[in-house]
């Protein structure tokens, strides 16, 4: 197989990344220098993807950089933060070669460009094991303005933006666990987990509207759960306001349990909030000039035990629904 | 063996680490927020260390958390930064059990106590692979005064902090490759292997002194090496003047061939830098004032081929000395 040096790689594949920025040197260095914006509080987040753990080996390199680089902006939109830098540490196993690397970095490439943000620094190494890439991004935002995952208070709602579920779908598509008849359905599932797209302008518009937020990642009812426990708060989503994509809702359809996969799998991406009801025109006006979809799919409450602030979905009489999966967990 | 849950393990053993910082959230979020100081840049590193490439799996966990945390620290310090935080991707591997981890996690406590720093944030995984630590460090600087790496002119003297070589010899009688007969010798190696004192306090005080700087972890001359090409100017080393601890001079009277682990050998963790003959005075002061030995070790002189900037080793009556081994590269 074709592979570089350590110094080979970076100069021709990841030291292009860096457009020219002057805190990168090039790559040359081993630290960057980053300029945070006056008056800004840096937002930090790092993640992590291991071949067989979150990537299958044989995933197009292209969609595994791009997912890298957006599953981090996820977080970074969490907070309402502008990206603005990377650095990516790439741990290469033997079986990666210099092709391989080369799409990789054009994923990479592609999202940047998408996000408006540049490489910084990072390492490289050679691993014994899996391919393992971390990636960490630095934002921008004004100081003590960071959305918080603890500030969801009783009353407030709770949203979410564009439709949830389609990921765990696509992935269980891609495992054979799922048929779904219409070829279009099946192929736009398998790319909304293949592709997510990270919510920065939702997430920079609702600083100042949202009391907390999170990003869907480790599946609705657990991330809501951590927002009610940040909180101290219950949070009681109405299954039937949940949006889903018609491909989602035909799943559904067929085979009622999926709706364990919407509720519980992970990867949208989209962001989940609470807001004051007296937010309720700005997130209209917020969905019209952002032409997105923002859905209120119920409200946080008193906790009704204080120790253990819970989320609950009810269905239309208002029953509790237990939900089987909660949360997908690589760990 | 005794393994927690992902968040347990963050609950237990690295949410302490973050000593309260409001940014960290009690690591409950999946993005930090940290505070850069007002005027200054971010200097921002990240270096990872594999069991079996890096470290020997069967090392002591809180050797393998000081050295994580003092790598990083190392290039902070040679660009003249001062650490402030740092976040951690802990990747275990299954043969890690819970003790492994706190033990660990004591060893970063040590060392982010010696360099006054806390945990921010991080990301915990498992992988089929081995053992996988990536650490990023954020520092401060004042705008525009990090320390370049491609700052050395001709003329200007070079010097290195403390002594070169100990931790190359000391990795050689960890592996059998190398006998010492004084057990407080073989001891004092293996140490300045096991525990590199990153040189914070006197990057700080390069500051304005220095014309460009490094830290040597991959070998003196393969560090000078990135000098003299950053800054196109040829390095020119008197052997005689690299300062070498007792240890170290006993190896090489026993045998002269260990001096090619001196120059070629990496983890010293000490700083090398350029400056103007200007600065000689002010290098005195410094040296006297933090009690540390700064030792001028050759100088900087016009490339001789432009196009291949090179370091020499000179002997005694200055003919070039050919090293075998020009730095240890892990990839």
């Amino acid at each position: 197989m074709n592979r570089s040096s350590e110094f080979d790689l970076i100069k021709r594949f990841f030291s292009p990344l860096t457009d020219g920025a002057s805190g990168a040197f090039g790559l040359t260095n081993d630290a960057a220098v980053w300029r945070p914006t006056d008056g800004c509080d840096a937002v930090i987040t790092t993640d992590c993807l291991i071949a067989g753990v979150h990537f299958f080996f044989e995933d197009p390199p292209e969609l595994v950089g791009e997912k890298l680089l957006a599953v981090n902006l996820s977080d970074i939109a969490a907070m309402g933060a502008r990206p603005s830098a990377y650095t990516l540490t790439a741990i290469f196993s033997d079986e990666i070669n210099d092709s391989w690397i080369a799409s990789f970095a054009t994923g990479l490439r592609y999202a940047q460009e998408k996000y408006a943000l540049d490489l910084l620094g990072g390492d490289t190494v050679r691993t014994p094991g899996p391919v393992t890439l971390s990636l960490t991004v630095f934002g921008n935002i004004e100081k003590g303005s960071a959305i918080p995952r603890g500030g969801a208070r009783a009353n407030d709602d709770i949203y979410v933006s564009g439709n949830i579920g389609d990921a765990a779908l696509g992935l269980q598509v891609l495992r054979g666990e799922l048929f779904v008849k219409s070829k279009h359905d099946a192929e736009f599932l398998i790319q909304r987990y293949r592709r997510p797209q990270p919510r920065l302008k939702i997430g920079s518009a609702l600083v100042g509207i949202a009391s907390s937020a999170i990003d869907v990642s480790d599946g609705l009812s657990a991330d809501l759960g951590h927002v009610a426990r940040q909180s101290s708060v219950d949070i009681d989503i109405n299954l039937k306001d949940i949006p889903l994509s018609e491909a989602a809702k035909e799943c559904v359809e067929a085979e009622q349990e999926f709706f364990d996969s919407i509720l519980g799998g992970g990867d949208d991406y989209e962001l989940a909030f609470s807001a004051n009801i007296n937010q309720r025109n700005a997130i209209s006006e917020l969905r019209d000039t952002l032409k997105v979809k923002i859905t209120k799919i119920g409200k946080a409450v008193e906790a009704r035990d204080f120790v253990n602030p819970k989320v609950q979905f009810l269905d239309t009489v208002g029953e509790n629904i237990f939900i089987k999966k909660d949360g997908y967990r690589h760990f």
